[in-house]
């Protein structure tokens, strides 16, 4: 009989739309891995008979598909989690950590929900940050704790960390602190007016992307006509096709070009990283999207790194003193 | 038995979502007008049996509804119309006119739609403007000209005519040229992430405007935090929420407030109206916004002028010698 690996934690990464849950060794490598599509606005449904809840029998169900067979085969592990989990519309509302905040802080204020006989769950805090426009994030915070680790010893990391995304994140990562942080909507902004105005009326799906058109967007937000925003540019999408300048197939990619250009064009402007060492994590096709827009609007060294969720959870556990053994 | 006064011209407004119509005397006054909801996009249906081809059936009967009547009781009328029944997806396309124009050239150009033995049908043309981020207009170029007639004629006009909707217009007119114009799609943008982003989910409604969640969005473009740009600062809608600095029922109007403070904001930049008369025409309780938003970033003079698009038709009708009688 074979002798399953020994873990040290159980990590979960549970956003808003998916859960992905980690079974970790004592040196923070992965045993085992599940991606399961039950995010905090997708819970599976409850026996309608149950009496406990019906939202917290929803988190208990989803829980124990995640990890309730490792727990039963090495019980005693600890299991931490990050993410929408802990917010206002999550299991339990895990407090803000405000920035600028140290990255070993963060294990210090974890928020335990107790799970009857259960094992407890320990959810990693966002951070918060104050000012006239406060801004926030749950999720990334982890992420950023495992890109620093991954990164060399002998550097004191003095970072901006692109997070591309639904909401795109760049965090100011100074030694071991998070000293500041911005969001964009792009993302999400670009489905919505795909998806619901008239620009994706004209739009055609094309074989693959369309770089040219993608470059062609990307250009808009430096030109003396970016200055009007993109409130105003984003009509260029439809006025150039009708125009016979942009093909239908291109307009979907032009408009990533446009909104992304100007995403990093405003960004930079704000907060050229001096001395910074520019970081971009996630998904590949998006990355290279954004390293194109970086290099178009003058930053040309940029470091990947790879996602580093499982690895910021098994840091932030290791720091609060959770690994078993 | 009581005359009907006797027309010179009918005149329809014909956009995207509705149709209007009106019968016109010689000195342009409203005999009748009808308001009907068959808009290009939305024309009612022809009879499938019908040989003659589906969409100039169902033109044809949305025609007959806003005038069949008025033509047979005085045959021999002409018939203009102006707005998106010109564009490539209505009745006939009718060729752009490049800006700078001319307003009495607007009526030298009207393209004929030939109905048979019925009435012809003669459609104004758009507006085109080339440059980097090209531009086009259909139906406002008739606004225009019906609002600088109504200024007092010993006024030479040199006009900022804003005309906020769904997409809102901003108009330089010098003497009788339209020399430039912008496009911000304000409106629908506001539309699609109230509708279907997050920051539409935590919006409640509340009882009327929330006139102190508009301004403070409206100061939004005007801070340092505004430079980022609408991708990012629209996320305060949500962060002022999560920090109990905006309250669920003031949050669309934040959001609104925060979309026309930037429009406002960076149009006044790119072309501050020196020496010209900032003309507001449009929806009352919009141009209301807009007056604010302008009084906000330091253009406190603001001419209110009435909706002029059936003035505008009976004007250009008169120049292409259409008029009876």
């Amino acid at each position: 009989m074979i002798q399953a690996a020994r873990a040290a934690l159980i990590a979960l990464d549970w956003g808003t739309s998916s859960l992905r849950a980690y079974r970790l060794d004592a040196h923070g490598n992965v045993l085992d891995a599940r991606n399961l599509p039950w995010g905090i606005m997708r819970l599976p449904e409850a026996d309608p008979g149950d009496a406990g809840g019906s939202l917290h029998a929803r988190f208990e169900i989803a829980f124990e598909a995640a990890c309730g067979d490792w727990l039963r085969q090495q019980p005693g592990l600890a299991v931490i989690a990050c993410g929408m989990v802990g917010s206002a519309q999550g299991w339990r509302e895990a407090p803000y950590l405000d920035v600028p905040a140290g990255l070993p802080d963060i294990g210090s204020t974890l928020t335990r929900v107790d799970r009857g006989q259960g094992t407890p769950l320990h959810i990693v805090p966002g951070l918060s940050q104050g000012g006239a426009l406060p801004n926030v994030m749950r999720g990334e915070e982890t992420q950023i704790a495992g890109i620093v680790a991954g990164l060399p010893s002998h550097q004191t990391p003095n970072l901006l960390v692109c997070l591309p995304g639904t909401h795109s994140k760049w965090v100011r990562v100074t030694g071991q602190r998070i000293a500041h942080f911005d969001t964009f909507m792009t993302g999400e902004v670009y489905a919505a007016l795909r998806e619901h105005t008239l620009l994706g009326r004209t739009m055609r799906d094309g074989q693959g992307e369309d770089a040219q058109s993608f470059a062609q967007g990307l250009a808009v937000a430096g030109t003396p006509e970016g200055r009007a925003g993109v409130l105003s540019t984003i009509f260029s999408t439809r006025t150039l096709g009708l125009a016979g300048r942009l093909p239908a197939t291109g307009q979907a990619d032009y408009l990533s070009g446009l909104l992304i250009g100007h995403e990093v064009a405003s960004l930079l402007a704000m907060r050229a990283p001096a001395q910074a060492t520019l970081v971009l994590c996630g998904q590949a096709s998006l990355c290279a999207r954004y390293e194109q827009a970086l290099a178009y609007y003058g930053v040309r060294d940029v470091v990947h790194a790879p996602q580093a969720t499982e690895r910021g959870l098994w840091l932030i556990a290791r720091g609060a003193g959770l690994l078993a053994g």
